[in-house]
């Protein structure tokens, strides 16, 4: 009897943070998906826990952000511990723990990744998808035939399945064909493997017994100050770092000495089943001394790990089978990327497998995707190795005068700020993002993330975050800043560009598919005098698509915008945000040509 | 046969606003409750739909707020129209629509009848309570028996009810005994008729034709450009006033002429079963020139209504059976007070019947009730009075000196802001407000709600809206503002506070119920420096419970609270909130014996 077969859009393999955001958002986006996980259930304690401020606004612009920031915790301070002189420890300095400022949110939010898989998991059971579980791939073929291959619409991907809790065992296996298959089956990934696709980089070299560290996560009890703040502790008896997570709960990263593990006398390597959370506890009081930590009721979780740091060599295979997140890169917990990278990684890849599922783009669309995300994760690696070094090294003290100084780790900590955020991500040059009119908006780049900014709705004189009127819908969004729409020239070179827009050989709202784009129009008059009525139809789809750069009627908020982005508040400039919420080009108004061009690169004209 | 009896501690008659408010606040504070209301199904369209600010901070301290702003349409500007030179009409200017400064949300929200009164029976769903619909309270009997009367555990209101869909008439009555009722059924309500409580004032002098007023509630199709905005238009042919609404709806509130209705010769009441929406919307047109104004769809819900202004001369019989909302007080739809009114009552009564009903408190208590808000209700009445003039008049011409200026609308406008708002509610000394030391928070008026302000939480530097951490959980909110903590002698003075609130004659966290008390505390300190440790322990009941006078990690929010409240950041002192969120008295920091004998006079000691 041969297994069921069955057919899929996207098949997801590994529902941690990235397979999970992909299989939501493509839900979302209306594209058919089927996820599977080898676990019988969602994580229920520990893991990953940081979520980065970069990832709450790419969170918020799929409506998640509300209840993850009800459930989290924040980590707003950071506190720095070093070596006192009578041998215990005290407070070097507080700082703020984000340094990118102009994040909407200003600091990591910490809850554990079981209430993150939560996140989506609710919507996507509401959508009518849940996650096949527990179901492991044991076979996957890809099609050669290169016609195959270039069909969007074809399923040149067969993958084996197993069902692993079937009753009947004869008929546990089930064979699906998918368009495109997604392995975010996390470090020991099986897609990968099973690809062939190798790692660059190593583990870190043994036996560097100072890169060995433990995690536990307790409710602590404890005269420390700054338990609730994200510390870091270099004392003579090794480095600790607080993490503080939802509740009264905190995360304690413990770095292990070599009188505190056994080792392998063979391989170098940890025994780890000789380390217990009791010792890891009886290491963190040695640190934290002359303060008490203890711990009340049970250890919730805890683990130890060695830092690895790997690159895969490639993230896709001829762009129909993907990987993302610790599948395709590793490195150590405590700069807290892991879980970030992961869902960033399907953030990219999610409108773009989108559009061309839909029709819209050209399947060179998804060659991006490795451009921009294994470019980061190389960029994430070179952090990850110079932050791990400062932190697990041993503390600058009077006998130790090739220890790490608190200003050299201070400053590290702050200059890798933007990085660590994911504030300062940069996508460089490519079919879909275009330096040429940088200097239209100098202060917003182009290949980063649209600067949250509020405007003023110009009908009602009530203040938005410009990030939640972009939300990941898959649109692009055209704003237009229109300048001074009072003066009556600067009236017309905006008439002009509303006309372009829609009509004759360079009006992409009529060459492609209009529901592709979503028009804003951002003028620079202020609200006791401007009325929407007066921007052409065009470019106020709906009277609530006109804005003011102008504060709110108390001043509270808002103002300043065309400043923040650096654009000329009487000339404006059109500004096209990809559907992920990166700058694609900036043109003036007079640009259209420009941006046609940009978008003729990647999508399809439409038929109708 | 007899029919069937039950007992409950609060019986609710009418699910309206008020009514839903209180059955909602009860249940939730743990009080059994029974709701009954006569309509067979909740509000659909229509009706009162207009949040004020100080209703949406109520809201929210109820954990209500949230879902009303993602639903509810929002106010921020107000736009004044009057008579152009050519015969039509022109915009004299804009302003903001909410000119109470302190408010939280400066603005008001609108959202139909329908959709507030969900916000309530959604949880109190969740909660196992359901309104018993359609259903009609037909005798009430309230004992004469002093002893019973005295007994806040007796049940001395009888209350025959009938349910109207019942398919057995003969069991379709049912005996309620009740501890306390409320009678929240509108207008003409039933329960007021029983009591025997009179109104006081009466309905407009006829026949002033000008009062009378048509609305209706449309999607406009039209090319005025403040149809978003709250607007009020005086134009020779009579006034308008614009409430933009949730979705693309708005409601026109229109003024209709003699005219434009026919009158009872006999009465001169309006004939209304003569007029209908085609006509108001024909009178809007006339108003509106040289503008358009149209709708697209079915017009959604509309109504003509005569201005009546009165105010019940009781608001309680025996503190037993209590009116609130429409059953004490009627005014004009225009102001947007009548919901919000409603509202507030219950949230007066909530907190008082709950702890007379826990055995926390004196029966006395409920008095207090009567006495704040039959004071606001007059004062309502004299502002709605003022206001319906100013609006109905005719609009100052050169042919008409006499009429309305604009200057002195907007005024009028401005100055009852404050009121119309609800933020400048200031509750009367009495038992429960206590005006003694004013002077050590001279911007925090006792007897008003406490100001919003965010502070910055000592343990881990996140910032909190200070009214966020004081919901309407029926707790007295215990405010140290510690000053200085960083100077031994006023550290000094802060660890006596804590020795004498928990201690002694007059320590009153030890006198009554501990869980009345929910104890913060405000240092003046600054985040960088002040370990939330230092705080005597009695002062921190967890570790969320010191924050700081700072702003957050980057200074977009916090600091000033100390000057905000007017209180001396060096010496500090204490600021009692009652349950409701009103400042009940303001003591220094060697004032405990006063802040116990204020509670001596309406709380019971505790037994234990």
């Amino acid at each position: 009897m041969s297994p069921p077969e069955s057919k899929v859009d996207v098949l997801v393999i590994g529902a941690g943070p990235a397979g999970l955001f992909a299989a939501h958002g493509l839900a979302r986006a209306g594209v058919s998906v089927k996820i599977v996980d080898q676990r019988p259930c969602r994580v229920a304690a520990g893991q990953a826990d940081g979520i980065q401020p970069r990832t709450i606004e790419v969170l918020q612009s799929y409506g998640l952000a509300e209840r993850l920031l009800r459930e989290a915790n924040q980590m707003h301070m950071a506190a720095f511990y070093n070596p006192s002189a009578d041998g215990g420890i005290e407070r070097t300095g507080r700082a703020p723990d984000v340094t990118a400022t102009t994040a909407r949110w200003p600091f990591e939010a910490t809850l554990h990744q079981g209430a993150i898989e939560a996140l989506f998991m609710d919507p996507m059971r509401e959508m009518g998808l849940e996650v096949d579980r527990p179901t492991v791939p044991t076979a996957l073929e890809l099609s050669e035939d290169e016609e195959l291959l270039k069909d969007p619409q074809s399923y040149p991907v067969k993958v084996t399945v197993k069902h692993l809790d079937h009753a009947d065992a004869q008929n546990d296996t089930e064979v699906v064909h998918a368009k495109f298959v997604l392995g975010a089956d996390g470090a020991h990934s099986w897609v990968r493997k099973i690809l062939g696709v190798t790692l660059d980089g190593e583990q870190t070299v043994y036996p560097v017994i100072d890169y060995i560290w433990g995690v536990v996560d307790i409710i602590p009890s404890s005269d420390f100050p700054d338990i609730r703040n994200k510390t870091a502790i270099h004392s003579p008896n090794g480095s600790c770092m607080i993490i503080p997570r939802e509740g009264d709960k905190i995360r304690l990263y413990i770095q292990l000495s070599e009188k505190d593990v056994e080792k392998d006398i063979q391989t170098g390597r940890v025994d780890k089943s000789k380390v217990g959370p009791q010792q890891l506890m009886e290491v963190a009081k040695k640190i934290f001394k002359p303060f008490n930590i203890d711990y009340v009721g049970e250890i919730d979780w805890w683990t130890i790990y060695v830092i690895g740091q790997r690159v895969a060599s490639q993230f896709s295979v001829k762009e129909r089978v993907f990987i993302a997140g610790d599948a395709c890169h590793t490195h150590s917990p405590k700069a807290g990327q892991g879980m970030n990278a992961s869902m960033n990684d399907s953030h990219n890849l999610v409108w773009k497998l989108t559009h061309v599922l839909r029709g819209n783009a050209e399947m060179s669309l998804l060659k991006t995707y490795e451009f921009e995300r294994r470019k980061y994760a190389q960029d994430l690696i070179d952090f990850d190795k110079q932050w791990s070094a400062l932190f697990s090294g041993k503390p600058r003290t009077e006998d130790n005068q090739d220890g790490v100084a608190h200003e050299d780790f201070l400053k590290a900590f702050q200059t890798f700020g933007a990085f660590s955020s994911g504030i300062g991500v940069h996508y460089a040059p490519s079919a879909i993002t275009n330096y040429t009119h940088q200097s239209l908006s100098p202060n917003q780049l182009i290949g980063t993330r649209i600067l949250p900014h509020v405007f003023i709705r110009a009908a009602d004189a009530r203040p938005y975050e410009i990030q939640d009127l972009l939300p990941s819908d898959t649109k692009f969004k055209i704003l237009v800043f229109a300048g001074n729409t009072t003066k009556p020239e600067q009236w017309k070179r905006v008439d002009n560009l509303a006309k372009e827009i829609s009509t004759g050989e360079h009006g992409f709202l009529q060459i492609y598919n209009r529901d592709l784009f979503d028009v804003w129009t951002i003028s620079s008059g202020k609200k006791e005098v401007v009325d929407y009525t007066d921007i052409p139809e065009i470019l106020r789809p709906h009277w609530s698509h006109v804005l003011l750069d102008d504060t709110d009627m108390y001043a509270r908020t808002g103002g300043g915008g065309y400043e923040r982005y650096g654009i000329d508040p009487e000339r404006g400039a059109v500004v096209v945000v990809r559907p992920d919420g990166y700058v694609g080009i900036v043109a003036p108004l007079e640009g259209v040509k420009g941006i046609q061009e940009y978008l003729s690169v990647f999508l399809k004209k439409s038929s109708s």
